[in-house]
């Protein structure tokens, strides 16, 4: 049990869309992510998901309207909800969620699907 | 489904040691809280609690050691293990754990003890 420094995890990788496992609450996860450009439409049926912006700015796009996430904010996208992250520049965002669930959510696995790994 | 400010709920309060309610994420809270001083040794026998620190500095004291934690740093405390946290100055901390747990621990609620409130 140490102090999880999210500096320096965001500094031992450069890869984006690629969610790390840093900790884990019960059985949820706490991930860090970087992410630049478009994401895919998606959602998780039956679990809500909170994005916690680091560093950066998040556009959460739904169907019918974005909401922007500045750092020190966060949104929590609650199940059922399809959505689409999207950053103008780099973001570096914390996660937190059921574990297990796909990044890409409840349809099949494509070339964005990603499993966390621990770091 | 809006963005959450913490800046803004932190804003909205004075009071110490009592956690604010400003989302969940399935059966999960996510509070805030200010603490400054000593709390009272607790555990929590089968829940994993998260602390993240979002301004100031926490210690985190279990029985064979202390942690610090910085802004920007967190600690996730596991089941099962006694701790109790200290701030020599203001403290303002996100907490994530399951909905429900006293902030005191398993055993008899105390004058420190506290249901969160929805801000």
């Amino acid at each position: 049990m140490s102090v999880i420094k999210l500096s320096d995890k965001f500094a031992t990788f450069s890869e984006q869309w690629a969610p790390k496992l840093v900790g884990s609450v019960d059985d949820y996860d706490v991930k860090i992510v970087k992410i630049e450009g478009d994401f895919v439409w998606h959602e998780h049926a039956d679990a809500d998901e909170l994005f916690f912006v680091i560093d950066g700015k998040l556009r959460m796009d739904f169907r019918d309207r974005s909401e922007t996430v500045n750092a020190g904010e966060m949104i929590i996208v609650p199940r059922g909800v399809e959505h689409k992250p999207f950053a103008e520049s780099e973001c570096h965002m914390m996660l937190i969620e059921r574990t297990g669930l796909a990044n890409t959510g409840d349809g099949a696995a494509s070339e964005r699907t990603r499993a966390p790994e621990a770091i």
